[in-house]
Parts: C-alpha cells; sequence; structure tokens
C-alpha cells in the first residue's frame, strides 16, 4: 500500500456522483462532509481512505461477480489476501499499540470488504499475537516477528464443546512434570475438544490454548494459557498427540476455517506458559505476582454491550432485507452476507444471554454491598454512580408536558435511570424470594433470568450508550451546523429504544394516563418525518431549506458513513441511486442478471 | 411410489429409539402417538409415511453430505424431483381437487425435505396449473395433461420491477386486434418487466401472465390472465418477442430458478386470455358473467395471516439458532436453510407490511358501515362478530384475581378483544384526525399505520388464532388424556403473544396496578416450567408421574410433529438425541467434520 498522500481533508471526502439520489441529498440540513470529519476525525479519514484504495487497486482483492467461490477458494483467497495486508497495510504494528482507534479503522474497513478477511487477521494478529504479547514475558517476544511475517500461523483456543460460554467450567488440563521441565496438555474426552477455534480447521501452525494447570501434588491453579504447536508450519500436518481438524461449512463467515482439536498428553515446554499472571518454577512451584480483581466495571459493560451491539444488527439489518424486498433476497446485494456474518456475533466469545449474567450480576452485587452498608456507589468510569439515588430515583414520575418537549434524550435518560432502578428492585426481590423458598444460589439466578436479570442488564447498556450518546451530541466542540441533526439522532436512538419497554414503565407507574405513551410515540413519528410536503423531483438545489426532521437527513447520513461502491459491493447501494439505470450490466458473462437496487414499489414507508 | 400400505393406526408411528432422550420422553404426561392421531387423523398419517418413505427409497433424493451443490446442480436435481415426484405422488389430482388437507400435506412433506423442490412443484402445478384449471373455461382443458405429464412447464407472472407488492400498478398491457383475433401483449419499459417469478428462469416453457386488457378503442378492463408460450419446450429457447432471464442467486431457495421476462408486441391469440371471470368476442367486444365481491373476510384473514406466520416463524428459527450456539450456526444442521427459506415468505405474495394494511382497511371499512348506521357487524366466518359489542368491551377491565387463573386462553382472549376494539378506535381517530389536517386518502392510511393500523391488523389476526386454538382444545372430540397438555399450549400461546401488548393494555386503561402484569409473566414462566423438582439421569419409567406444566411434554410435543430423521436431515435433530456419540461420523469423505448436534454448555435455559 502507498503511503496516505498529503492534502487538506476536503481530498479525503471527494464529492458523491450525481443522479437520482441528489434531490434527496439537497435536503440535507448540514454537510455532510463536515460531519464525517467531526466524527472520525482527519487521520483516521485518511487511513481509510489509503486502506480502501489500496484495496481495490490489488487484483487480489477483485469481486468474484457473477462466480460463485467454493470454501476452499474462499478460504484460500482469504488467507492469502491476510497475508497481503500483514506486508502492506498502512498502519504498523507500533502505531497500533499506540492509537487503538487505528486498529478498529483498519478491521471494520477490512471487515466492510469481508469480514472473514476481518475476522482472519484478527484472531492472527490481535488475538493470537496479541495474547502472546500481554499474557507472554520476555521469553515469548521472539515469536511476534515471526507473526508479523507468518512464518507461524495462529489460532485462540479457549472453547470447548461442551463447554462454550463457560470458561470456568474447561476442562482440558495441563499438568506439570518437573524431571523433564514439561507441561502434559490433555483433553480428557471429546466433550473437552477444543471447538470453534477461528483458524484452527485448515490454517493454524500454533494456538494459544487454555487449560487447568496442575502443579506436583495435584494442586489446580485454575485456567491458564499455553502456546502449543500443532501443525508442522512446511507440511500442515498435526504434531504428535494432536489430532486437529475442520469443523465444516458455517452459515456464513466461510473464508475463516473453524477448527477442533484434541490433545493426547501433548508434551509443551514450560517456557510455553504464558506466564505474565502466573508460572511455575523448574521444581514445581506455583508463583504469581497479583491476583485479578480489576475490571469489573469494563468486563460488565463489555459483557452487555456485545449483546446489544449484535442484537440490534440483527434486527436492523432484517428490517433492511425486508424494506428492499425481493432485492434484499437477492444473494448480489449482499444483505444475506451481512446477517450471516453478524449472526454470530450473538454466539462466540460467549453466548448473549449467559453474557448478560454477568452484567446483571455485577449491578446486583453493587446493591447488595450498598445495602449492607458499604461505599458509596460509584465506579471509575462513572456509569453506575447515579444509583446511590436509587430510592429517590424509584420515586420519580415521567414529566413532559408536550410532544416537543420529548425531541430531547434527556427525557427518555431520565426514564432509563428510573427503569434500571425499577427492575433492579425486581431482580432482588425475585432472587430473593427463589432463595427463601429453597432454590440454591444457582438456581435462584437461574430463575430470575427471564423478565428481571436479563431485562436489568440490557436496560442497563441502552442506558450507558442513550448517556454516552447525549453527552456526546451536547459537547461544546459540536460544530453549531451539526448540533441539530445529531441531536435528533441521539433523541431518535434513545425513544425507540425506550419505547420497547413502555410496558414497565407503566406497570411500575412511572408512566401513568393514555397521553404519556402516546407523547413517546408521536415523538419517534415526528422525529422520522420529513420537514415539509416537497416535490418527488426536480429538486436540483435547495440551499434556502432549512430541514426540521430526520427524513430529509437520511441519505446525508449513509454517506457520512458509507464506503466506496467497490468496498459495499451492493448495486442496491450505488452511490449515485442510479437504480433502474443499469440493472442488468452486473455479471461479467452474457448470463443478465437484474440484480440491481430496484426498490420494489407499494413497499410501504416508515 | 408404491400405494399406502394397510395396517393399523400403530404401525404408522413406529417407537422412537432408545437414546438420552429417553428419560425426558418418560415425562411426558401424554401419549406423543395418541396427539400425532388426534391432529392429523389416520389418512393424513398413511399419507405422510408414504410420502417420507417413497423419498428415502428413491436414490434421487439421496442427501448430498459433504459435498456443496452448485447452483445449476441444485436446479437441475430439484426439476428432475419434481418430475418425479409428479409421476409418483401417492395422491393423486384428483384427490387434490376433493381433499384439500391432502395437498397441504404433500407440500409441507416435500417442503420438510426441502422448500425448492416444494416451490417449484407447487407454483408449476398448483399456481400455474390450477390458475389455468379456475380461471380458464373448457377451451383450455386441453393443456391439463400436458401440466401433469410436464410436457410443458409452467410459472405465475404477476409481479413487476416496479411493482411487488401493488397488483393493481401493474403496466403490462394486452390490446385486443379483432383484424387477426389476437392480443398483443406489450411491456412497455424494464421497469414493468416481469421479475422474481418463481421456474420463469431457466425451466419454464409457459406462464400465465397478468397484464392489463384493452379493447379495440383503448377502454382498459383491468387485470387480466393471459396462458403464453414463453420458450421452445425442445431447445428451452426465448419464443420471439420475448426477453427472458434468471434473477441469480439469492439468500435461499436457490432450487428455484426465478426469472424475468419482457415481452415485446408479443402476439397470442384471442383463446390465450384465461376467461373465467371476463371474456373477449371475436369482434372485440368484452363481457363478464359477474363482479367479483366475494371473500373480503377470507381476503383479510389471509393478507393478515401470512405476516403473522412468516414473522413467527422467523423469530422461532432465529431463536433456536441461537439456542444451539456455534451447532445452531453449522450448515450441517440445517437451521440456516430453515432461516433462509422462510425469509421471502415476508416478502413475496406480497411484503408483509403491505398486506397489512387489507386487513386493517376491512376492518377500518366495516367499522365505518355500522357507525353510518349499516347492518349488523357479522361476517361469514365470524371472526367480526365480537365487534359488534364494540363500545361495550372497550369498557371492560381486566379481571383476573390469580396466577392460576391465567393459565386458561379464556383470559387473553377477553384482553385480545378488548385490545382489538382499542386499535380500531385508535386507528380511526388517527385517519379521521390526519384528514382534518389536509391529507389525502391515501397520505392519512400512510401516516396511520405505524403504532395504529399496522398493530391493529396484527392483533386482530391474533386474536382469530388464539380464538380457534382455544375452540380447538376444548371441543369435546379431543381426548380427555390430551386436554390438559393442549389447553396448556394454547395458554401459552395465547399469553405470549399477548403480553407483547402489554404496553398497550396498560396506557388504554385495561391493565392497572403493578400485579396485573406480573401475573401474566407469571403464568408464562410458570407454563414453562417442570412440574416438579426430579433427577436429571437414571428416569427410565415415570409411568406414575403426573407431569405439571410444559417443560415435562417438550420432547414429545417435538415428537408428534417431527419428520424422520432423513428427511430433516440435522445431526442436532437426531430422533435418537445422541448428540455426542456419532459427532465425526457425518461425512463420506476421510475428512471429519464435528457437525453432530452438541449443544453447547452453559447456554442458559428458558
Amino acid at each position: 500500500m502507498a503511503a496516505p498522500s498529503e492534502g487538506d481533508a476536503a481530498s479525503l471526502l471527494p464529492d458523491l456522483p450525481g443522479g437520482p439520489l441528489q434531490a434527496y441529498r439537497a435536503r440535507a440540513s448540514f454537510c455532510w462532509k463536515e460531519l464525517a470529519l467531526f466524527l472520525e476525525g482527519e487521520d483516521m479519514l485518511r487511513l481509510k481512505k489509503s486502506i480502501f484504495s489500496a484495496l481495490e487497486d490489488d487484483p487480489l482483492f477483485a469481486r468474484s461477480h457473477g462466480h460463485e467461490l467454493s470454501l476452499e477458494k474462499h478460504r484460500e483467497l482469504t488467507f492469502l489476501r491476510c497475508k497481503w495486508v500483514l506486508g502492506h497495510a498502512p498502519v504498523r504494528v507500533e502505531d497500533m499499540v499506540r492509537n487503538p482507534l487505528s486498529v478498529l479503522t483498519l478491521i471494520t474497513c477490512l471487515g466492510t470488504y469481508d469480514w472473514s478477511l476481518a475476522q482472519k487477521f484478527l484472531l492472527h494478529l490481535l488475538v493470537f499475537g496479541f495474547a502472546i504479547y500481554k499474557s507472554g514475558s520476555e521469553r515469548h517476544l521472539e515469536y511476534l516477528p515471526k507473526i508479523l511475517n507468518m512464518e507461524i500461523f495462529g489460532c485462540f483456543a479457549v472453547t470447548e464443546v461442551s463447554h462454550g460460554s463457560n470458561a470456568k467450567a474447561i476442562r482440558t488440563t495441563a499438568h506439570y512434570d518437573p524431571t523433564t521441565e514439561e507441561f502434559i496438555l490433555h483433553s480428557p474426552d471429546f466433550e473437552a475438544a477444543k471447538f470453534w477455534v477461528g483458524n484452527m480447521g485448515k490454517t493454524a501452525t500454533h494456538a494459544v490454548v487454555f487449560a487447568q494447570l496442575y502443579t506436583p501434588g495435584g494442586r489446580c491453579h485454575g485456567l491458564h494459557s499455553f502456546l502449543v504447536q500443532i501443525r508442522n508450519p512446511k507440511t500442515l500436518l498435526p504434531m504428535p498427540g494432536v489430532m486437529v481438524g475442520d469443523v465444516g461449512k458455517k452459515l456464513g463467515l466461510n473464508g475463516v476455517d473453524n477448527g477442533f482439536a484434541m490433545f493426547h498428553k501433548v508434551r509443551i515446554p514450560r517456557q510455553a506458559l504464558l506466564n505474565q499472571t502466573g508460572d511455575v518454577t523448574p521444581e514445581g512451584t506455583y508463583v504469581t505476582p497479583f491476583k485479578a480483581e480489576l475490571g469489573r466495571e469494563i468486563h460488565a459493560l463489555v459483557s452487555g454491550s456485545k449483546p446489544l451491539a449484535s442484537w440490534t444488527a440483527q434486527r436492523g439489518i432484517q428490517e433492511c432485507r425486508e424494506a428492499c424486498g425481493g432485492h434484499g433476497y437477492l444473494a448480489v446485494n449482499r444483505l444475506g452476507d451481512l446477517r450471516n456474518e453478524n449472526d454470530p456475533n450473538c454466539t462466540y466469545e460467549g453466548d448473549n444471554n449467559v453474557l448478560l449474567q454477568q452484567t446483571s450480576g455485577y449491578l446486583l452485587g453493587l446493591l447488595e454491598l450498598r445495602l449492607q452498608g458499604g461505599a458509596r456507589l460509584e465506579s471509575p468510569l462513572g456509569t453506575v454512580d447515579f444509583l446511590e439515588a436509587y430510592p429517590d430515583i424509584l420515586n420519580q414520575r415521567f414529566s413532559c408536558p408536550s410532544v416537543a418537549g420529548c425531541l430531547e434524550s434527556s427525557v427518555p435518560l431520565a426514564a432509563y435511570e428510573w427503569l434500571v432502578c425499577y427492575l433492579l428492585r425486581e431482580s432482588v426481590q425475585k432472587v430473593n424470594q427463589e432463595k427463601r423458598s429453597g432454590s440454591s444460589d444457582f438456581e435462584a439466578r437461574n430463575n430470575s433470568q427471564v423478565y428481571r436479570c436479563r431485562s436489568l442488564a440490557l436496560v442497563f447498556l441502552e442506558l450507558t450508550v442513550v448517556r454516552r450518546f447525549h453527552e456526546y451530541v451536547h459537547q461544546p466542540s459540536v460544530p453549531p451546523p451539526l448540533r441539530a441533526v445529531l441531536q435528533r439522532l441521539s433523541a431518535l436512538y434513545a425513544l425507540w429504544s425506550l419505547n420497547q419497554h413502555m410496558a414497565l414503565l407503566y406497570r411500575g407507574g412511572y408512566f401513568s394516563g393514555e397521553q404519556a405513551g402516546k407523547m413517546i410515540e408521536n415523538a419517534i413519528l415526528d422525529l422520522c418525518a420529513q420537514g415539509s410536503p416537497w416535490r418527488f423531483a426536480g429538486v436540483a438545489r435547495h440551499t434556502d431549506f432549512v430541514s426540521q426532521q430526520l427524513k430529509d437527513d437520511a441519505v446525508a447520513l449513509v454517506d457520512v458513513i458509507a464506503p466506496p461502491d467497490f468496498i459495499l459491493d451492493s448495486p442496491i447501494g450505488r452511490a449515485d441511486g442510479e437504480l433502474y439505470k443499469k440493472p442488468l450490466d452486473r455479471r461479467p458473462s452474457g448470463e443478465p442478471s437484474a440484480g440491481a437496487g430496484i426498490v420494489v414499489g407499494g413497499v410501504f414507508c416508515q
């Protein structure tokens, strides 16, 4: 990839092509370029542009229009592309460590091209490589250059057949043998096989393997990670004692080879232990510099963010698929790819419903501490500080005299604080009631998930997102021409999200009367509406038009985040909006395909 | 296919294999065979069994484990299988006309094997063939034998590029020319091309084409259907003036070739008009025996049933996919196929949101008539008769003293009647308010969809389903041992469904106080619970155990509707429940695939 070119911000955002979308763009209340620059910053825009251009310019990234890739071919291409990115990415590993935002930008750009590529790259360099860098020590640094030039290729093996979302229950063992200064890695049975591991199916030569560490005498020190060679890098044949294979085709992300592995008393050197948090001396004594009590708040937030984000994306993609009618169902338009590639987000790194228990458990624990006369309710990031006013918040009631008053995210923000407190109280009551009737701790928590703890976790995360969004759009650095549209977006997200919980708001007494609920619905509809009646066609320029609500800003908002046509690779999403003119020119062969973006008429437009 | 064998009902339902599921089956409160017999009847059970066995016995239906079918191969196989079914189905066309349930059974069986096959067969025989039989007359009967032996192959061409869900807006024309006694079929432009037509892409030789009929002098008589040859049956080359092609790969149902066609002044004989409801004399005079005012209630029900059914299936499949964790994401387990093959149900034969307007329009129209002093509110099937008590129902309030009282579908039934009346009033008010503020009829209806008319249509359909279910399980012919489980199922569906509308029930005052809403939630949880604590393993026989709630009946309920393993073709769904024993024996080649149904541990079980 060429180094990012010099130039001012404007050159990073070329004008969009004319065409049928022009009239819609002219309705916008703001300049999309100004918003893009404000959201991403010049550096990240430059990085994005250089990544996208590099992909478009290299034949290795040519799109395979009209030719279906076989499973093996897709994987082979993804591997070659991954290697190419490691050699050519315009962001170096040092930059990534210094500026994590550049990692996010790189992964997002690769993913927008093909999420299999982003996954494969991420798993090798950032999950496998970073695990060695962060969990290992001096003695593991020799691996890093080999990772960077793909002399070795990595995967990250936590999950087992029977333990998808419950890492503590992992059953692979690593017994230390002081006579040879080795660990003996072993899978007791098939249910303890490592499973689903990305990159393990065909391509990984090494794995970071999680196993229960035992020292002589049989003492278990819990889960630790080990760097294990699983294949010969020249022949890709398995190492002795390792049974490794491929789990087969999935619903999506088929450029990534997910695999399984069983270890039959595989001996690995003592130094294979990634010993940042605990080590074993040559004689077999376990030593650890500290206990892991940090980051509980971040853990709680992350455990709730993934479910909220993956489910929100799922709903959004499905809504778009249906709104585009049959064209959304045509493979060429790639809404199916988006759906299939988002879907596993609901499952891996912990099933969504299981993960949410981490978040609710954190909140319940905090409240319990407080009720026992513990310290003030506060946290490093401040996401739970409002709970200090828990009893007062429960006494609050909705107060907004008009629909216009609801068009501000502060109204749903207050409702969300009440909602978290209400669900917290409901959850505590339910858990206690279960315990009183003889349930074990596990049963009590299990039986309190539906309608209580699960809702609590989701609502707490929604509150956190709503609050962040609210704060972001109200910060003084927001350029004045962008304030209105950002505040409307923030209000729409908050109200739409809150509206899903209207039953609880009424049931718990925060809302009462018919008008309160209608006010929220009307506010949502108002925010989605267009500013004033306007003619469909012939609106070439509207510089003096001040748009009121979000419908007029919709196309310009998409322009802010849209990747180039080559990267998006969806005829229905062409930047020029030429949906009807070029429907048959997609395929290289003689066979016509009218897959270009034609909106099926008559679809009801919200 | 062999003729259905003789024998008693028991022989139709062989015992299920032993294995890990046996303990769960032993918990059931009823005999699954008795329920299967009651639900389907002996004749349909026999038909199902003979269809399933015939498919399993013929090599043409062998499963392609481990070998990915190309698009072309999948289509070719589907075509050959369709031909095979026409020649071998154990139900004859006369039987289908006499007993429509046998059609449903045949299509469902074929679909359970592969929905592409069911679709292709359905489109040719029942949509294309039945259209000719029902909409044509004496002069079209000659086509029927050719359809049955697949001398000609058919498709049904309504949809156009720009008119997916709005049949009235179709722009293909058929002008009558009395000098040659022909119609001239013409597509004015690409937006009027027939599009998405199943079977049209590669295989259809003939199409039933919908076009606006014009008689000399330029009078348009509206939409009529014509039997048009589009390809030469020997060469499959297009007929002169017909441009026909394939729309390409879709997200699912790829055994069906969906196509498009444009007609350039194609001349077809006068007799090609399917003239059941209207004809043109040789001289060019339009004659019609009647107007179409029948079936409004059925139209309203069907227009709402498809959205409710397709969306319910969508949610259910996705829930199962996620509940099965990574195994749900493995292609071999086929939950992806189910999702992809249900998905277009939300779109074809009318986009769900558009169709729902037919249902709400029907209800609004009835109420308007009534308010204008019209006739009593009643309908042939009786689905709207309760609206006669509209004002009284609106004054009703929830009254159920206990959770136990909610465990009956009569409680949600009453709530649903109130809900329909409430949304009917809200919708009428909104439409009127829009009209008063100057909106056109179209705008007024359009702006009243979200939160009003759309909800009204869905809620009305849900009420209809809840009522039917309630009546079905309370009829005297239900065998006493089956009553409890069926009534619990009916109550669970009704309460779960109703619970989605809790916000409206509170807002409109039908519910008040915290306890009412909690009671519904607790009733749902109670119904899903198991009867009493029991040990996980070692429960071989429990004949004296009376199960209380549905968790204990879950596996037996699945047994009632489950197809044989060969048809289901999903390792995770094996009847013997041997999830861990045979995970690697699926593939014919040497490559192991651990795709068998292993439930990822730790998934929270509701």
